[in-house]
């Protein structure tokens, strides 16, 4: 079967578009690796500030990649979890990780 | 084993500053799916101005990801070859065209 480019290439755009800046995938994989509280997944991820955290969680809270729960005890305590959609980035993640270990090690070969 | 996250999340950051903004993927499927002058790798990416496209090219022979070779003919020709880099991006390019074409789907199903 021939390979539609331009079908290819739309699919490919929307992936990328989704994925938007540079703090939606490790945002994504923290909450993925078990991270629940805004302080922990800030805490996992070096170089986010509070601001861009919360703007990225109320992002993904509408597209329904995160669900967002309160627990009126006192303190109040909020947690994210990630939904089954959040998940299915787990593959583009994993290949990501390989890609950025493999780009480290042919690094360090020279 | 445990799971190192901050190794985890080094190299996923690592391939993310790589990929950079919204061009160098599609730019690297179009070279990989046989694309090889300018004009053609321009009209198979809509939306790419030429300028845009001319900055992503050098950087992207700077980096390594493709050869540029030109043929002294007249009118000379120029053409651009992904080198064995390039191609190791194929597995995530793969998983996000996987990824576009699930959330159309999933979109239509609403």
């Amino acid at each position: 079967m021939k390979r539609d480019q331009a079908e290819e290439l739309r699919a490919l755009q929307d992936t990328l578009y989704f994925i938007g800046g540079k703090w939606r995938i490790p945002v994504i994989n923290s909450i993925c690796t078990g991270n629940r509280r805004f302080r922990e997944i800030e805490r996992s991820i070096p170089g986010i500030t509070t601001r861009m955290l919360s703007k990225e969680l109320k992002d993904m809270e509408l597209n329904k990649l995160v669900k967002r729960t309160v627990y009126s005890e006192t303190p109040v305590l909020v947690e994210y979890e990630p939904t089954e959609y959040c998940r299915t980035f787990g593959k583009i993640i994993r290949e990501m990780i390989n890609w950025g270990r493999a780009h480290k090690r042919k690094i360090a070969e020279k």
